[in-house]
């Protein structure tokens, strides 16, 4: 396997997670690749699970993110849609096959031999490393270019919680004003309330508690919110949704969230729950429910999702930190003490 | 209330759910309805499990049946679309609002104020009254044609268990030669391999045992039969279908059939089990797979399946019996012996 340039990520050794320095070479430049220099990185819950290895085999040293924004540096020579100094940006694959169902349907991310940013094994044979690092190199097809309007921290978490959020939701940008709800309020779920809410949809969000009131509706601009454990509130609001995006990645049931939503209603489910999620049949066929799964997002919807950032001017919520911080910020959100998402300031940081 | 004619149906006086003769009054003949002797009624499951008061509270005395064909003998004085002597259908309601989105989107049958063809309350207080019955009187608006090649007693299971198959699969009635499962080979599932084989798809009955194999293949006319308890059957089919009926009104676990599903597929569940269902939330969002619930049809997608049933030549595979029988039919239905529905000839019965 040819080397190319030397970077510095910061990698776990071992199931404790702990992230550290880990140099290592990127694979030679090839004809479509695009390689470039780390500027932001989202942090992902899913980068916390994968680097202690809790819900697939870790391949240490791994490297993990894959809400990455940087600045290109080098092409391939057949690479003309890039030039040397863009802004781009690379989210959950960086690979398909190009020929099945999935990828011919531009839904690449269901692609069987799709390869994963990190963790994954390369055509190469190499393992696939991710973000919390200096430099990434990445076919073309799985680069997308940040709009010239859009800060470039901004949009790193639109590459996986963005795109996850929006891309089952595009099939709701309609002109009718629909009635959304929105299951959860972290990474994924306040991101997909600015994203019904640019849709032009009327959104409430739905939280197993008071306290996440005021962010909705004061912060976020939710037009309301229902705790679902306030019996009378959920009796009032049966069949009144049209769309339900559950974002909780935990086990709970599925049948208060069904009934909120009206015929032919849709719930969207793209928290993965280890634990299996139960409904009782009769609530869907009486009101001709949907239950559907959708994950993260094609390249195109996550084009799309960051010219509807630049053109709405929308703004998510993030919190930036160096790198050295990255530990700390693995704890806090376990902690759930982020609001609402963390991004790596990577090229502000000195990664040694 | 004014009484109109005096009818004799069979029905049920308590929970043992026991048929036996009675005499009871239609309503009078209003502006809009259609007065028809009935001449089939189909036998639906479900008309077990009401009388028995298992489902929903009964109101006794009980006469079931909601696959109901007959010959008009008098109509309303503002019903034009009918005449004396036409032979029509009511299949599982008799009335909704006309006002609500349900009904204003043709789909009435989940209008939150539809009366039920039996044992619900009509809009003058009367406990509605099902086809196992010598006559019927029906607001225009619920009534379908019968066409004219069509054999009444062939219409009769259309009504309700041939509706319930179409309304859901009438949305894959496309060009393309779409992979279908078929889960649950009695009254719905028979009729739905029908229904998926005069839409050109490739139809795959799924059961669990080989019991059904020659009657799926061959008298059916099903391209292909899968054991669902045969692992290495079940692997081999994995992500290789378009849609999936499932027709199975008991508990059973949905994620063998939901890995059969490829990308963007749809499960469509038909069947009320009375027990919740279960499914692991990754194999609904790495697959971008779907599960949706139907309820009957609406009065235009019955129309439409007669219509189909008529022009494509179809024939159901029904047992016909006298009225006299109806009880043994029960019988007959809980140990699954009967190949697929059985039709009471009212007409041509002694209902004394």
């Amino acid at each position: 396997m040819a080397e190319g340039r030397r970077v510095i990520g910061w990698a776990a050794r071992d199931s404790s997670g702990h992230l550290s320095p880990y140099s290592f070479s990127l694979r030679k430049t090839e004809a479509e690749d695009v390689v470039f220099k780390v500027l932001y990185s989202g942090v992902d819950h899913t980068d916390i699970h994968v680097v202690r290895s809790e819900i697939m085999p870790a391949n240490y040293p791994l490297v993990p993110g894959h809400e990455v924004v940087g600045e290109v540096v080098e092409l391939g020579k057949e690479v003309k849609k890039f030039k040397v100094g863009d802004i781009v940006g690379v989210g959950c694959i960086i690979w398909s096959c190009g020929e099945c169902f999935s990828c011919k349907s531009k839904m690449e991310q269901y692609c069987n031999q799709r390869i994963l940013t990190y963790n994954a094994i390369d055509k190469d044979g190499r393992i696939t490393q991710g973000g919390y690092s200096s430099a990434m190199v990445v076919h073309q097809r799985f680069v997308v270019r940040i709009p010239d309007k859009l800060a470039p921290e901004q949009a790193a978490p639109l590459l996986c919680a963005g795109v996850t959020a929006y891309s089952p939701l595009k099939q709701f940008n309609v002109s009718k004003t629909l009635k959304a709800g929105i299951v959860g309020l972290g990474g994924v779920g306040h991101l997909g309330v600015l994203i019904a809410k640019a849709m032009g949809h009327h959104v409430t969000v739905i939280s197993s508690s008071e306290k996440k009131r005021e962010e909705a509706l004061e912060h976020l601009g939710a037009d309301a919110f229902l705790v679902s454990s306030n019996a009378h509130e959920m009796e009032k609001a049966v069949n009144s949704l049209d769309y339900i995006l559950d974002t909780v990645p935990a086990g709970h049931p599925l049948d208060s969230y069904l009934s909120l939503l009206q015929v032919d209603g849709k719930l969207i489910i793209v928290g993965a729950a280890p634990t299996p999620l139960q409904f009782i049949a009769s609530d869907l066929i009486t009101g001709k429910r949907n239950i559907s799964g959708s994950f993260v997002g094609s390249i195109e919807d996550t084009q799309e999702i960051l010219e509807l950032w630049a053109e709405k001017g929308l703004t998510s919520m993030i919190e930036t930190v160096k790198i050295d911080y990255v530990n700390e910020a693995f704890k806090r959100m376990e902690r759930n003490e982020v609001r609402y998402r963390f991004v790596l300031d990577v090229g502000g940081s000195n990664l040694e």
